[in-house]
This record gives structure tokens, sequence and C-alpha cells, in this order.
């Protein structure tokens, strides 16, 4: 089969790979019918030491059950499923408590021998405490919404449930990436009455209006912080959701808190050590995200997206076939396309 | 009046300073009947630039009305209140969020022109909004009780509620001083299954022990933190209170948590920056805590405290006059006391 392999900064291959097989009782082959490209691939696209054998890479993917282990029972050949960007048994002790990205038994794609989801098939490990079933359907647009349950659409959900975002409360969004688009959404469907959606790129934050954005503020840094305060009364918001990951994008997001209120963080910090001293402490700041489970969020989200309630899939604007992926990474990379998805 | 006022680290020294008189007609005079030295009065003790003027100190004290201003309708003359460890009008936006602590028309005690709590008097500004008048008592125990409220017991249970300790769950105590006790109080109170206190102050930890500490840790750094995860399967704890404020104890507490949880920090951070990247991102670690905002809680505390189901009081080891209050404060420097009481 075709997939992905990625060698180092800026050296994306696709090739041909062995088939996946069955390994383990649990396991299922899928083939892809839907897969793309994450802003957190950007990062060893960016940065990543040459490597001479590379490692593949991937990790949001819809499929068609092709073949089942002999103790799979919750999904069959040729259903049509989607698996969040780890996978998990789901029955462990974290996954239990709804952290299904700390599962005993779970891991990434891309690693240890397992299949990444930029190719024509993957190898699903814990294959049970893992996929969603959803009903089969020819709708682009709605498989691309359900695609997004693999990681941006719950990663957006995680920003604001962790920041117990409730109806009628002001929130912050930084980043205008599909991550904070998402999580725009996510605020909007948690019922938050303002959002303030910090951006500077027109088409992105145009979507982000349409997502439930009422305000955008396109400044950065003191400028930017001070734009948001004077638009919430000099208070901030109780919410903020940081969609980026840089240390510059937590500092706006702590001049742009309420005290009292929560910093929440999905975008990968890129930094080792950040402010957390008296200031934030004496305004009782929470600091709090992380990496989203999205398995434990699908079931949630699942029918306001098969509904057609949400369409969080608009965040892709651009598809291409498993062949162009070089093209992919590159053009998301230039910042030409906001996120980019995968017909193979 | 005789009232304390501090000039430099190591200089404390008790006066005799203007009697306090009414400014504002939301003010009280309020004659001390009882007070105690705060562990973070410490840290001025320690460190203060030396000041020819000096600043009036304590934030800790009982007392009964003795004047009223034209405005005040919730206490009369006579009544035994408690003062909290910020005044605040427990009118505004932040207070009525239970935040008085950022309460807009809120101040600290010993600050501009107000009145420290370690002296025989005090005024005391947005007086309905401050005080919570309790039944009158002549019992030692109790009265060194509800003087806890002010601050030391709603901080430990400010360090378990932003925790979100819930019946069952396990904690990990940092720190053996007055304020890590009452936050192992405070944990048992909440239904905390297993409480594992850092400390190793046989006297303080014994206390602990009464209070409802399961396990005593007395290593610390790595070890302690391996000590820790062998008490818990490996995982660590939900809840961590850090009741310290140093760097080590922060990074302790990060040691200790288990994935999904919280590290609650209550003492004041004597840091700028901490580690809050990738690992703690990675493991869903929320970061909270901050100043409690004790007038809040006292509604919750003050039932269980007139009954005597808890006696967060047994905290003062040592009770002391006016007079002998520089004494006082060095005795808790040196470790000699674990918290000092002041009957003027």
């Amino acid at each position: 089969m075709r997939a992905t392999v990625i060698y180092g900064a800026g050296d994306v291959r696709v090739e041909t790979v062995p088939d996946p097989k069955l390994v383990e009782p649990t396991d299922v082959i899928l083939r892809v019918v839907r897969s793309c490209i994450c802003g957190s691939d950007l990062w060893p696209y960016a940065d990543m030491a040459p490597s001479e054998h590379g490692r593949r890479i991937g990790h949001e993917f819809l499929g068609i059950v092709e073949e089942t282990g002999a103790d799979v029972t919750t999904v069959t050949k040729g259903d049509l499923v989607i698996a969040p960007f780890v996978y998990s048994d789901n029955t462990c002790r974290f996954c239990r408590e709804g952290l299904q990205t700390s599962c005993v038994h779970g891991g990434f794609w891309g690693a240890k021998g397992v299949d990444g989801g930029q190719g024509e098939a993957v190898r699903v490990p814990q294959a049970d405490g893992t996929l969603v079933k959803v009903p089969h359907t020819e709708d682009d647009g709605l498989l691309a919404s359900l695609l997004t349950l693999s990681d941006v659409f719950p990663t957006g959900h995680h920003a604001a449930t962790k920041a117990r975002v409730t109806a009628g409360q002001n929130v912050t969004v930084i980043g205008d990436g599909a991550v904070g688009l998402s999580a725009v959404l996510a605020a909007k469907r948690l019922g938050a009455e303002r959002i303030v959606l910090m951006g500077r790129h027109q088409a992105r934050t145009d979507l982000g209006r349409e997502f439930g954005a009422t305000d955008v503020v396109a400044e950065r840094g003191e400028e930017g912080i001070a734009k948001v305060r004077e638009l919430t009364g000099g208070d901030g918001t109780h919410a903020v959701l940081e969609c980026v990951g840089t240390k510059p994008a937590f500092e706006m997001a702590v001049g742009v808190v309420r005290a009292g209120g929560a910093v929440s963080r999905v975008g990968v910090p890129q930094y080792e050590e950040g402010p957390i001293g008296p200031a934030l402490f004496r305004r009782n700041i929470t600091v709090t995200g992380g990496v989203a489970p999205a398995r434990h969020y699908i079931p949630e989200l699942l029918p306001d997206v098969l509904e057609g309630k949400y369409q969080p899939g608009k965040v892709f604007d651009r598809t291409i076939g498993v062949e162009e992926i070089p093209g992919g990474y590159r053009a998301m990379a230039d910042r030409e396309a906001l996120k980019v998805l995968i017909r193979p």
C-alpha cells in the first residue's frame, strides 16, 4: 500500500510499504476513507532531525473495516468507523475516568510498529476500545465533519470543557488555526455568549465568525491584551482557550483571563517553563487543558454532527489525494491552506 | 493603642499608635479578641528592606464591635465577629462570584491607612461585606478554631476545593505547616479516602494524622515522589495540595499528581516561572489555586466549627500577649512554634 513517511524537516514522502496485517486478536485492518494533516504534524515538518528510515505519520482518519481480529466484537467488516488520534483499550482505570490519552494499553499512530493515518490502510490496535462506528454516508461534507471527530473538534471541545465554559459566559480563543476555530465552535455549542477570537488571517477569522465568534481581535501582545480587556469592561474573560502553543500565546492568555478564570491549553506547549508566579496566583487563575481524549468526547459530539447541527468539517479548505500529501504539508506550512483533507 | 509595626527583616516592634477612628460610614471599629501570626508574615520578616516608618502587620483576627459607621447594618456594638484576611464589599461582580480577594472595593489589612490585625483594635472598612457575626463564647479552643476561619482553614479548604477533592479520592498534601495541616483537615472534611502528608516535623505530622492524614512521607524531591507513587500503585494522586510555595515544592507536586489530576497551590509562589511544558500537558495536569477568598467559605465552614465537629484551632501551639509578638515571630521563624496565637 501507499503511505506517508517523514524523514526529517521538510522531507515528507509517499512510499510503497507492506500492507498491514492483523497482529493481535484485538486488531482491525482499516481501509482509510478520509484522513488529514494536523497542525501538530507541522512541528516535525519544521524541525525533525534527518532520519535514515523515517517514520509513519498521520493520526486523524475515518475508515472502512476490512478485517477483524478474533477478539473484536464491536465492529465488523464493512463498518465505517472513526479512529481517534490515540488508540486505547477504553477499559483501563484512566479510560474509565475519560482520559483515554493516558490509557495503559494505548499509544500513538505512527509509532512502535503501528501505522500512520496518512496512507491507504491502517492496522488498528485495541480496536474495540478505539473505534467508533458511524452510519455510512457518501456526503462529502458530513464525512469531513465526521473526520474532525478524530482530533480537531474534540480538541477544541476539550479546551472549552477543561475551562468549564458554560452558558452565558465570555470566552477568548487564541489562534485562528483549525484548533482555534474548532474551539470557537465548541464554546458556541456550550452556550458561550461572547466569543472573542484572536487571529489575523481574515479568511480564517471569517470562518470563526460563522462558527460563533462575536468579536475578532487581530492585535497581538500587549496591544491584543488591551483590546480584549477593552471589549470586556476591563476584566478579561473567564475562559481563555489557548490554541497555539507558543509562550507569547500563553502570556497573552494570562493577560486576557479574568480573575478567577481559566487558561485552557490545547496547543502543545513549545516551552518548558511559563509564568505561573505570584501575579497569576493573586488572581486565582487556573491553568488547565492538555492532550484531548477525543475518544471520550465522540459520543457527546457525534449526534450534533450527524444531525448537521454543527459542521466542524468546514475547517478543511483543500482536498488532495495520497500522492499529493507532500504538497499538502507545504501548503499548510506556508499558511496557504488552513487544513488539508486527504481522500485516498 | 498598642499595635505591631514591621520595619524590615527581623525587625518587628510593638508600639503605641493612634486609636482607630471611623472614617467612612461603612466602617466599624473592632476591639481585637484573638489574632495570630501567619506563615506569610514570615516572608517580610525574612526579607523586607529596612523602612523608616515601617508598616502595620497582621491579617487574621476576631473581635468585638465597639463602634459602627452610620451605614453599617449587619453588625452592632458588642457582636463577636470574624474578620477574613482581606476586606471586601461582598456585593461587587467578583464578590458575587465568590472571589472576594478580587473585590473592586477590597484590600489588605496593614496597607493604605488600614490597621493590621496584630494590635488592640482595628478600623474595618466595608464592614457589612467583610465581617461575619458568630455567637459569643469564652471557650478558648472554640475561639482559636473560629480565628482559623480568618485565613488558615479556608486557605486549606480553598486548596482542596480548587483541586475538586471529592469523596473517596486520594490526595497528597505538601507541607506540614499550619496551612498544610488545614488542607489535610479540609480534604478529610470533603471525604478524601487516602491523604498522604509530605512533611518531616513529627509533632506537626502527628497533628496531621489526627486531622486525617493516612500516610506521612518525610522524604523530599525525587525520593519523596517515588514514595508517594509507591503508595498509590505508581499513579500518584488526583489532587495535590501544594501548601509551601517554593519551586521545589511545586516540582514535587507535579511529580506526584496523577494524570488528569490537579496541583492546587495555596502557598504564595516564591518563583516567577514554573515547569508547565509538554510533560505536564501530555498528562492533562491542571494547575490551580491562589489566594483564598476566606469570606466566601466562612458560611460553609462555620457550622462544623461551632458544633466542634472539626477543631482547626489545634494548629496553634503557643499563645502570647501583644507585647510578646516580636518573640512570636522569632519562634515561628525558628520553627519552634507551628502557629502563634495572640491574646491582647
